[in-house]
């Protein structure tokens, strides 16, 4: 059975209260609770994982490590500094698919740039929540095609 | 019933010979023949248009008014440079999903920028063929979030 | 009798449809209508060409050797990165004027810069339609300065 | 009836003897003598300045607020610096067109970018004295088409 | 009554022992204590927090919705990287005063710019800690002027 | 008894006229008023200069040497470029604060940097007339804090 | 028996017409002819193509697979911004060989970058017609010494 | 006796197993065992700490002030991102050495910038684990030199 | 007899005062009657301009026409923005040589470029007062060549 | 008889040696015998000179004048910054056609630009030990252009 | 027995005179003789060179190929642009350890970046002669473990 | 008596046939020739030294120490690049003046920068032969002034 880690940078645990105008009104349980029967019906386990702190996010990729097949991150701010994400990364050597709620190529140049992207499997960036679901779908269908 | 158009640029019509380590082996026939049975299974009607000259893909664009609801689109290398498709796309007012088979942030400098992304809802880049898959999903998904 | 060449790049056969609120709501085939009488009145032969393709705008620019004594251009997004264009206006060594519908360097960053204006007498943009009616006046003032 | 104030900056006091090779043979008095004649034509109020202080201008054009409909300014080499004259001219509310005797695009590269144009309906460059008689057109057309 | 958050970023924990050169010989508690006594005067109800830890300081941010009216905040080196906290800010919607007691502007080249600054109404910086005190005031009046 | 100088650069004598989205509702001579007032209360002894003209505002800093103590400027949109204002404050060795109504750094591009900031004590940003409220009690502390 | 092809991008049609001080007074059709000679020696069978469309060129690009040995290509202004051109080099697999006539290094910077180069084997600038010449012996000697 | 803190910063836990190829294959509690030993030999009492999290290392060089005598540090990916650690070591006024297990500057462009090497008194890079043996050298000769 | 006048810029009039370690103790009253003693001995003509107004200097400069031989000028801080006083240098074609006291290549960044320089003859920078008296035996050589 | 000069910067000497899967396995000597060959079947009188001196380099250069008719040179890593060699090259007037043995065009960044390119005939690079072959080709087919 | 060479590029034969507040007040021959001690005690082969001479010292690098097995060089300010050295290093294939007695990432921002440094083992910087002794010490265990 | 040295560097050998159009038609032997007079007259100790060698410049540079008592110095095309000489000056601690026959900031680009001048006591540029004059005339007052 395919395991799954979904991890949540900063601010995004304000899902629903945070600019509903570019992120959507819906929480980030919400969203987790619609990923986890998605989840399901894919035959995934799935878990979840969100915090505002690098060096937490950062220990949560380490203990990744041999418990988990894939990780669906979406870094928040930190996708555009966190070279210390980016790292943990790699050296755990789990593929990683980086998700986006906003379109961040159409919004402030300081967005445009990602870190994490160039050691992710890909990027998908614009789709509000169903980014998540896409990330889900992308990473299940890159595991599969691994085997 | 949802119309959704796929368009690709240059040189992606020689997929699954071209550079297979980057691209996979699947030839565009293929794709686009998966696309059309993943099109039928979710409802949609799907059509299909591949152009190595950036003028017949603004022209084919500018047909699609009032002909097609959403374009899934992978402009290969014009992606990089093509104003001209970019204003093609915001003239006619089609929601857009843009599509990469490499991740292209992971690529060369030049690869990093694409002029279109920020006309477009979102942009979907590394996961092969699967690419084409969630851009269809992703298209859909937003068409029918807007009703 | 001057003869002058009007060219419209990529997008402009859709003026009128294409956001309005910049371009303002004639269509081309009206602009073209007005700018025919305007040439009547000063006795001028005009003529109009307008292609969505790079090759096509080189070919008919080439084409207007010897046939034209002027260009008035709108090369659309052309504008800011078609160097073929900018050679083929050298190459014909016909005076050319660069209009544009829309005040470019009031708008996007990379629509401020012309790969064209280096070789062109004159560039104008911002008057809406009115940009053609002046580079058409400007164009002849400029023919018949040099006689 | 429409009332157009026409600005000139810094050492364009000394057209006719300045580079004639690029600026013509025309003495400003002269100019303003022609654009007075077709003003008068068009049935437009016309008055004009020039100074080569950067403070008279924002004066001037702060003393133009209800006093005129429209403004044609060619700031000379304050094009490329002068924010001050910029703010002036977007403080008071008075619609402007830029113009330049020379195609500032085609010489040296700090003569490409405008700070003033960004704040202007549009901007003319390129036609030697007609490029006034050009921008008093612009700005006519530009007002006629508000009413 | 007005409530108002004062938030200090890494290292000003150490105010009076860090280069006091360009940091004043003032500890952090001092400073703290008379600002409430100037609150006090002024009628707000003040709170202070301080951490090293970017995680902490955008959890804090998001504590305050709902319990603070403005924050004030000194985000310290954080102030020129940490995007994650300035999305933190308007994910909160809080208005924010940013404070520097040293002049940035007059320090190395990466001090020069905020990435906090676009999202706050207004930045005070070079003052020791009368830039705390004018921060506070500062703060009270945009709220005042808003009601 | 401290004297302060408080010099206001190109366009802000049209503060209240002045696109009043951003500067707000309240002339110069009103804002003048009021500081006065301020500095009565504060046993300041004050004085107000304004001036479109780079080269007066240079004059009036010239004269300032040995007649006041220290001087709050806003030198409009010289601020980003006068190295020959920064110059003149250098030379007459007045210290200075820099106050700014809007939030120049959360404005265009060019408006970020201040060539004044780095001689000054200190800069003040984005709370409108209360910006200059701000500086004088800046100047008054600072000022205080040296003796 | 070894087959080259010789593509000449937008423009090169008119060679002997183009600017005769950088390019020369040779028509292509007379560099053609001499080429043809010149590989005739060789014992190369040639074949030659020119466009100034970027999509005919990719498409006689991808013609030319398990046709040609190798291809010798001027793509004019192209060379400078043509990433799918690029792209259509690397998708073939034909080596191929860069060549200008004119020394793009010592003319306008734009001209001093070529996107194609880095997927070539080799680039040739600088001798006029004879570069085509040299283009072809370089190619003749690549594909032999790969033998 | 002299005393030392080892510093390591994000990912530095993982060694061994994080890229051998780059990093080598000795865990972090072997690499610090041999100091410990090399620490002995020398007379230097040794200390270690590791973190992922920027915050707690700048808690931990905070809590070093008067307790420490120097500091080798590693700052992993932080290195070229964290002034907030930068400035920690500039407050506490303890003596630094940066070291790094590979040739950071033969690595990603990304990598060849330490904010942090500014205020230490050098760097070594390149050599595994042998960089903190060469840099608790370093250290220990410094601080022998200051005496 | 050869005429020469010597034009100051902006806070010169401050010499002796201004930062005596960067521009020495000699008013600038004493700079110009020392050039005065010299100029006779050398047999020149010459008077003297100095204004912190950037258009009252090139009024200077145009009202020089037909007036003088050559112009020895130091524009202070306009060396690094006036484009206007290049202009009006260009304009007048009467020979210039730019002289500084202090060496601008030896401070601030922005010091570095001189935008009179292009069109001066030559520059001399760094010789205290002595640069004035070099800028005037290097103008009357200059002249003296000529003839 | 056509003379031609040789020459072979830095590390050159060393071919054969270095690098060989960039370079080729031939020595410098049996190029410069193959070239010998070459130039006696054409008529040529050959002379070589190799250092790995900058200085000497440009002494070769200087002594060339009047004794040879042209110069084939490789400047090595001196190609990138060696403004002396460059002009060396425009003192002594002696055409130069500049070559390669790798693509440098497809190399690191910093070997993509060539001081000496702006002032050679043109630029050969990318064939191995055949660029000097061609270099030879170039340089007699120009010279005898010439006559 | 391993073998050394160590390198000192320009002006290092100076040391003990040069800038003492920077690189100490040992000249470089009792440098040499503490190196030559420590080499005894270390079982190592060493020997000396100094140049001022580009050159001179790429001879040097050149006549050690099969002659030393690890060099620790300090080129000097030769680090910041000399290209032909790097190549040099390249090209001899010895293992190469790059030693500065001053901290150059403290210096002025040409001095930050090595092109020597990315050929290199790793590099050192910044702990005066024992740069040298730290260098030494690295190369040898550098060597050690490739055993 | 003050002793002068004055250094040439590359190319300058060949003044009077190097670009007569730029540098004049005087050797380097009358140019010293007449310096020499200059010198006497002055009561200065002259010596000469030229070369075409970075090397042998800074051998010359540091043989100079204690034995002269200024600097002029032409670095020629060094002065571009050349960081060793800058640093050989400094370590020789003997005043230097930079000069230059042509205005090197009216020519290309990369002429505009020296890398000599932030160490010189000052740069003249654009004077011919007469640049050698000034400068002497300039080192020579500079001593005086120190005496």
């Amino acid at each position: 059975m395919i395991r799954i880690l979904v991890i949540n940078g900063p601010n995004l645990n304000l899902l629903g209260v945070r600019e509903p105008g570019i992120y959507g009104s819906l929480s980030l349980a919400s969203i987790e609770e619609n990923l986890r029967k998605q989840a399901e019906d894919m035959g995934i386990q799935i878990s979840f994982f969100q915090s505002n702190h690098e060096g937490h996010i950062i220990d949560r990729i380490q203990a990744a490590m041999g418990e988990v097949d894939g990780i669906v991150i979406n870094p928040g701010a930190l996708t555009h500094y966190s070279y210390a994400i980016r790292d943990a990364l790699t050296t755990v050597k789990i593929p990683v698919v980086e998700v986006h709620m906003s379109n961040i190529h159409a919004r402030e140049e300081f967005r445009h740039k990602s870190v994490v992207a160039p050691v992710a499997v890909g990027q998908i960036a614009g789709f509000g929540d169903a980014s998540y679901y896409l990330g889900l779908t992308a990473m299940y269908r890159y595991l599969e095609g691994r085997n």
